[in-house]
């Protein structure tokens, strides 16, 4: 049971434009709230919600309190539950450290991925360790071109287009407004990275996310990308590679003992609350 | 000289799924302020801004200063100035009657398109008297289909599509991710709205809006349609016509004095504040 709430208040922050709600008080939520919230027309608009929960209160949480003070509860934009963002991790953390909930540092944060480590200094970029890849054993065609499937605690298939020109030309025309058509798809669905190559350590990627559409960018999917391309590459691991996505650039390096880093910008837009004649409208479920 | 603000505090509404940002603190607005404010993945999002300003001290609306109180400033989400619009008026009359700014009942706004009156209760739905719409003389072809060209304050092309469920399925179709192809344009460009009659004084359309792109709604776009309707009709002037668009239904009103009268919902959101770090990223101008 969820009780009417007679207000949210938020924080909209966004890291390379993958935008999000952070929400500081822990409500519950149901999907009909998130979806209301995320509506970029009828709502506030964003790509997902961050809702702070201290770890000992959540299940998912729970597991991980010793470690972790703060659990990241994060939702889509469709209302659907989700393990873990890499974009949306750094927003997380720099919103704790800017309302005081954590110092600068090294801050670890509890997600339905795992334990993940954020390092942040006061003001400017963000590095996450997005914990190591693993291997899917799949190998589906995204419309009908070879993928290459990589857990980053989340599904993603990665199709390597042509390097250079050519590639960024299709990258470009790429009509993303609807899902890839996947054949097989992966059990529990998939985000979708195209990626050319546009340099010894660099590439340029456009992603298509599991219940949210086409978004600027996404962190996972930028780590995954990158993890297949050095595979793909036979050479890179260990180095930082520099990753263009439509809302800006991230940095990316597999390190050798196995965990991923990602750093990149994690920028606080605005602060408020919902207006309650709007919040009334909303369904409760 | 545009000063650099500290912050923006802004009211998110939508009348119809068209959303605004009201600022209520009247300090001068940069295009580029208004892009960034309405951009909707790097900052809060909108389909356009509007500035609440004391008609006597805007130079466009002193001129209406002794009959209206209020200047609605509206920007498109592209920094560029316009004259008015239906929806965007209903939520700003909603924020001043919210605001204790206007009493409930019949309240004069002074716009660029010249004085109109609201008249709101103090909740629900919001009628606005638009305006007499006038012809242009011009004959344009949207995509090689013929248009009645209609000013509102602000220039329209209807385009009637076949009625019923056929014409519903065309516009459904209709890819309006690009503005249409108008031979040859109007002097000031134009709105573009493609029109379904759905029964005796009711249709549903889309509409690409100058400057933005498609919309939700477009309150303006809304009676020029209807006029067109009428007059291609032969009948039906001075009753109601529902009007379906993606965002909802509005109800218009082409009176036998002239004027048209457009009612419908005005929704407040959330209200919020910009956060310094944001703010200093955004160019000045």
């Amino acid at each position: 049971m969820i009780r009417r709430l007679d207000r949210v208040n938020w924080v909209k922050g966004h890291g390379t434009g993958n935008d999000f709600l952070v929400l500081p008080d822990a409500d519950p939520l149901s999907a009909g709230l998130v979806r209301a919230l995320c509506d970029r027309h009828h709502g506030i608009g964003a790509d997902g919600v961050l809702r702070v929960v201290p770890a000992a209160d959540d299940p998912d949480g729970a597991p991980m309190a010793a470690a972790a003070k703060w659990f990241m509860d994060y939702r889509n934009a469709d209302g659907s539950i989700a393990e873990m963002c890499g974009n949306g991790i750094r927003v997380f953390a720099r919103y704790l450290v800017d309302a005081g909930l954590a110092g600068p540092g090294e801050l670890p944060v509890a997600t339905r991925a795992g334990l993940r480590t954020v390092w942040l200094p006061a003001a400017g970029d963000v590095t996450v360790d997005m914990g190591a890849p693993a291997p899917i054993d799949a190998h589906p065609l995204v419309g009908g071109q070879p993928a290459t499937a990589v857990s980053m605690g989340n599904p993603h298939l990665v199709v390597a287009l042509p390097a250079g020109a050519a590639g960024l030309a299709e990258l470009a025309g790429l009509d993303l407004t609807r899902p890839p058509v996947v054949t097989p798809t992966l059990p529990d669905g998939q985000n979708v990275e195209f990626v050319v190559r546009t340099g010894p350590r660099g590439i340029a990627l456009r992603v298509h996310e599991r219940g949210v559409g086409e978004t600027r960018s996404c962190g996972t999917g930028v780590c995954a990308a990158v993890v297949a391309t050095v595979q793909a590459a036979g050479a890179g691991r260990a180095e930082p590679w520099t990753v263009d996505v439509p809302g800006g650039r991230l940095t990316v390096t597999w390190t050798a003992a196995g965990p991923v880093r990602l750093t990149g910008p994690a920028v606080l837009v605005a602060t408020g609350t919902t207006r309650p004649d709007w919040l009334s409208t909303v369904p409760p479920a």
